[in-house]
């Protein structure tokens, strides 16, 4: 019998840009399993891929990616990284693809949300099962509660609970899974530019003296778009985004509990201690 | 009996910065009442104003705002142009301004909308009526239809909806009087930037080919927030965004019919046929 030989336990990471497929992949082979990197040509660090088991696919290789996934013998496929919506003439078709392109074009057209559930489903018909960071690497998940040395004031809280009922009324729109809350006016959106692009806006708006609030006020708040597939997509915070939270001159950062990603908590509390601002995970619908 | 020569007709402008609150007082003019010009320090444009009956004062000075608009005669005050909501340490204080104070600062806490209803409140106190734009000027109010040469296809008629809902949804947070929708994608949320920066914003991201959408593809939707006190700050449009439409690379611009201002008129259909991008008017709450 070969079924105890074949090893069940492989996991296959579809890796985009950044440094969380590095970290999902060692905690996979901290826990013992044998992680499988589906590198994605453009987006995936090489130097993090290339210290596991690894292949190359291009964007839009979706029939290319279930046929790896399934000849290194993984049940489990787990999406991970940036990648930033192709243009749909960049995307390199292969035949699968091109079979499956009005059911993707349709995904497409409905926002990012019902472009990744439609991979899902796509791949959940192939016998692959998707899965995401919180079932094969919890320890880099941010819990409930205060991470660093500042807290929160009874101000911020209330910028927060702002920010997150903001977020979870931008849900049906596919947008925003950050703003910038500042004694109770909203002063930013994130759509497509990125968190570190908005944090950036604030501090030049901060320095043409265009802000009303003051420096040490004001909240980066985080939080996964409400009908999102926790399978794909959670929002993720570093050090850096913490350098950007001080530069911009706001009092601290709140991620949604039990759905951000952290991979370097560490480095990412230590970065925070030392601009002097808050970090807390915050319960999504519940009380700050 | 003086009655007859009291003019009943002035009719007082708090006039912050840009060049609305000039094309104001001469469709004023033009109707034969007489404009005063209560100028804003620091925002209102001092060739704009000093071709009037004006008088300076400070971000702040409420008390001497109404004891003005009495002096002068004036029954009907209109607040117009851009101020930016100031720091409450850099407001210049009065001491009618003191008294109401608890009632400024509770406005203040709420919002723009919260703060310009406080206003309004308190002018109306002292026998002073609030009037908007529409009342003075109809003509510079932009109507339903297709302004320019260039008209919108059925996808710019999709994401001109999109974009409208987007707005009003995100009434109650008081933010938010622009929006990009290209494909059906949000792109970007307006808030403390202005509209010119975030389509600069967008233009950015387009050349460092951070954006899915193709080059001619979205809209701009500019629509006064749901909730707000229509004689107070509207949207507006001038022929420097309609360029800065062109250079982010969009299709066109839809800005709520009745209410939003566009005081050069000619000149902003003229940049828009000069950019091949449309301009349209549309109802807010109707069919697109």
């Amino acid at each position: 019998m070969m079924d105890a030989v074949v090893p069940q336990a492989s996991i296959a990471i579809v890796c985009g840009g950044g440094n969380i497929p590095g970290a999902i992949a060692d905690a996979i082979a901290r826990s013992g399993r044998r992680p499988v990197m589906l590198a994605i040509r453009g987006w995936a660090d090489p130097k993090l891929v290339e210290r596991h088991t690894h292949h190359w696919v291009a964007v839009g290789q979706l029939g290319r990616l279930f046929r790896l996934a399934q000849a290194e013998h993984c049940r489990e496929v787990i999406f991970i990284g940036t990648l930033m919506r192709p243009a749909l003439r960049q995307i390199r078709l292969d035949w699968h693809t091109i079979r499956m392109m009005p059911r993707i074009v349709r995904a497409f057209a409905g926002g990012d949300d019902r472009l990744l559930s439609g991979i899902a489903r796509l791949a959940e018909e192939r016998g692959l099962h998707i899965i995401g960071v919180k079932d094969v690497a919890p320890e880099i998940i941010v819990p409930v509660g205060v991470l660093g040395r500042y807290q929160p004031t009874a101000r911020d809280r209330t910028d927060i609970a702002r920010g997150l009922h903001l977020i979870a009324t931008l849900g049906p729109f596919d947008v925003g899974q950050a703003v910038v809350v500042a004694n109770n006016h909203v002063l930013a959106v994130e759509a497509a530019e990125g968190t570190d692009n908005m944090l950036g806006r604030i501090a030049d708006l901060r320095k043409q003296g265009r802000l009303s609030t003051s420096e040490g006020v004001g909240v980066l708040v985080k939080a996964p778009k409400p009908k999102q597939d926790r399978r794909f997509d959670l929002p993720t915070i570093g050090p850096q985004t913490v350098v950007n939270v001080m530069k911009a001159g706001l009092a601290g950062v709140a991620l949604a509990a039990d759905n951000t990603i952290m991979a370097d908590a560490e480095e990412v509390v230590a970065a925070a201690d030392r601009a002097k601002i808050f970090l807390v995970g915050v319960p999504e619908g519940g009380a700050v």
